[in-house]
C-alpha cells in the first residue's frame, strides 16, 4: 500500500493505491458512511461491503442525469444524512462523477470518498474533483469541481472489468502519453491490451503513472484556466460524437484524438507520421479508429460544448508525440478542417 | 456611489451600494450578460433591463426547487450560453439563490452578478455565496457556497417593494442587532418599520450596516466552520416552521427568534427582560411573536435540518442582546424544553 497526498482547494486528497476496500473504515468511521454504487458492483462484490448503508442506482452513461441525482437526494433525506456523514462512491466515470456532484449539492456539501472500479475511472474520472451529469445528450453540461477526502484504488476491482471496458479506459492512458509523456508512449507501443490484463504489476505501474500525470497538471491548475486544459485532447470532438453515437467514453476519446492529430497537421505542423504511430497504437489496445459522422450535425453539437468560448474554441493540438499546446481556433477554420479530415 | 472589495475563495466580491441597475453595463459587457429575474420584477422594472438577455422564472419560495432550476438550464444551453457569460440575478431571495446555485452548476460554473431587490436579499441572502433550492418541504437542502464577481444595491428597487416584503427583511436586521450589535438593537428601538421606508436614506444607511456585520461574519469563515453559524440564531425552529406553516421566511425567523431567545434563558442564563425587549421589538416592525404549532411535528422537522450533526445539535443562543454564541444541546433536551416553550 502508498499514500499520496495532494494539495487541493479546503484540504489535502489522499490517494490510497494498492488497498482494498473491506478496509475503508479505516478512513472513516463506518458508521458514518453511506456507499454509492450500481447494481453491477453491488452484485460482484457485496460481500466486501454489506454492512455498510448502501445507495445502488442503476450504472450506465444514460442514467447519468439529474432525475438520478434527485433520486439520490431524497433516499439521503430519508436516511436522515447529515453534514457528519461520508458519500462513498465506488465504481466507473458514471459513479463517482454522480457522487461527487450529490456530495456537493447535498445539505451544500458532505464529504466524498472515491473508490473508481475501472481503468477509466482509475487513470481519469476519479482524479481532480471534476463531476458532472448529462442534460439530454449534453455530457457534463451541470456539475461543479470538488474535493475528495481520499481516492482508494482497489486493483482487485479489474479482475470483474469487462474487456469492453478496459479497451475503453486505455484511450485516456494513451490520451496522457500524447501530451505528456513520449517515454510511456513507447512503452505503450512495446505491449498490448492482453498484455496488460494478464499483468497485475504492469496494469498497477501503468495507473500510478497516469495518476501522477493526472494529478500534477490538475494540482498546478485545479479551476482549469491554464494547462489541465490539456487534458481535453481528443475530446471536443470526442464528447460531440460520445452520446450522439451512442459511443463508450474512450471509443469516441480515440476518434477524437485522431481527429485532433490530423487538425494538428494541419496548423501545427504536427508531424504526419506520428499521426500514424498514434492511429496505429489505438488500433494495438483495440480502440476504434474511423467512424462515418454527419459533419454538419457533429459541428453543431461542438458548439454546445461547455469549453466554447463565443467565436473562437479553444483546442488542444500536440507540438509532438509527448507535447500538447493549448491553441486558440476560429470555428469557421474549424468547419473548413472538418471538410477535410471528417 | 461606494463600493467595498472582500476577499472570498476565487476572487474579490465587489459590494457596489447606491448604483443604478441601468449602469449594469459598468460592471460586465451587456452582450455577455444572462439575467435571471422574476416576473413581478421584470413587470415593474423591464424598462432598465430590456435590452439584455434575460430569463424570467415564477418568483415565490414554491418555485425554489431544482425542476425550475431544470428548466432554467435547458433555457441557457439553448440560448448557447457558454463560460464566457455572467448569470445575474436580480430579485430577492429565491432568485438570487437559484441565480448563484445555477451559475455554479452550469457548465461546471460561470460569472455570477446579484442584484437584490428586498430588504431581505440585501441585508441577508445575496451576501455570504450560500445558495440552494427547496426539497419538498425542507428547505435549501439542496445547494452550494460559491462566490459573485459583485453585488449591486439599487435602493430604487425598494419603492416598489410590498410593504409585507418590508416587515420580512426586518427579521433578518434584528437578528444581527441580538447577536452582533446592541448598539443598532437600541437604534432600531428608538424607531419603527414606517420611518424606515419613509427615509430613504436611513433605509440605505440601515442596510449598509447590516452587510457589514454579515461581511465581517462570512469573511472570517467562508464555510461555516465556526462563526458564521452564529447567523443560524432563529433560523433552526424558523426553517422547521417556514414550509411546514407556509410562512414568509422572516415571520418563520420571527418566531424561531423567540424561541431562542427563551431557550437562552433556561440553558444560558440569558435575562427574560432582554426575552421581553426582543419580544417588544419584533412587535414594533409588525413581525408575528406567536402561532399555534404541533410540537411533535417541529421536532420531527428539526431532524432534517441540514446543520444537525449526530444527537446533538448546533444551537445559537444569546449572552445577552448583541451577544451570540454557540451550543451544542442534545436533541432531547431540546425535546424536553420545547414542551415548556412551543
Amino acid at each position: 500500500m502508498k499514500i499520496i497526498k495532494t494539495a487541493f482547494t479546503g484540504g489535502d486528497v489522499l490517494t490510497i493505491f494498492d488497498e482494498s476496500i473491506v478496509n475503508l473504515h479505516n478512513y472513516f468511521p463506518k458508521e458514518k458512511i453511506v456507499i454509492l454504487t450500481d447494481e453491477t458492483i453491488y452484485g460482484l462484490h457485496k460481500h466486501k461491503i454489506d454492512d455498510y448503508l448502501t445507495i445502488k442506482i442503476d450504472g450506465g452513461e444514460k442514467n447519468k442525469t439529474q432525475a438520478t441525482v434527485d433520486t439520490v437526494i431524497n433516499t439521503l433525506l430519508d436516511m436522515d444524512i447529515d453534514k457528519s456523514y461520508m458519500l462513498v462512491g465506488i465504481g466507473g466515470g458514471v459513479i463517482t462523477d454522480m457522487a461527487g456532484y450529490i456530495a456537493n449539492i447535498y445539505k451544500r456539501g458532505i464529504k466524498l470518498g472515491l473508490v473508481p472500479t475501472t481503468i477509466l475511472g482509475m487513470t481519469d474520472a476519479a482524479i481532480g474533483g471534476k463531476n458532472g451529469v448529462n442534460v439530454g445528450i449534453y455530457k457534463n453540461m451541470v456539475g461543479t469541481t470538488y474535493r475528495s477526502q481520499f481516492i482508494l484504488y482497489d486493483f482487485s476491482f479489474l479482475d470483474t472489468l469487462p474487456k469492453t471496458q478496459w479497451i475503453n479506459g486505455f484511450a485516456e492512458i494513451i490520451k496522457h502519453a500524447c501530451i505528456k509523456d513520449a517515454t510511456m508512449f513507447d512503452e505503450l507501443v512495446s505491449k498490448n491490451i492482453e498484455y496488460f490484463i494478464e499483468n497485475k504489476n504492469a496494469i498497477a505501474t501503468l495507473i500510478q503513472k497516469n495518476v501522477a500525470i493526472k494529478s500534477d497538471i490538475v494540482v498546478n491548475d485545479e479551476y482549469e484556466t491554464g494547462d489541465r486544459f490539456l487534458l481535453n485532447f481528443g475530446h471536443t470532438f470526442g464528447h460531440a460524437i460520445e452520446n450522439e453515437y451512442q459511443l463508450p467514453h474512450g471509443y469516441a476519446v480515440s476518434i477524437g484524438i485522431i481527429m485532433a492529430s490530423k487538425i494538428s497537421e494541419e496548423v501545427n505542423n504536427f508531424d504526419s507520421i506520428s499521426t500514424k504511430k498514434i492511429i496505429n497504437l489505438l488500433q494495438q489496445y483495440q480502440l476504434p479508429v474511423s467512424l462515418e459522422i454527419d459533419n454538419k450535425r457533429v459541428l453543431n453539437l461542438l458548439k454546445k460544448d461547455k469549453k466554447r468560448s463565443g467565436i473562437e474554441i479553444n483546442f488542444v493540438l500536440l507540438n509532438k508525440i509527448g507535447e500538447g499546446v493549448i491553441k486558440k481556433i476560429p470555428f469557421s477554420m474549424l468547419e473548413d478542417l472538418a471538410d477535410q479530415i471528417l
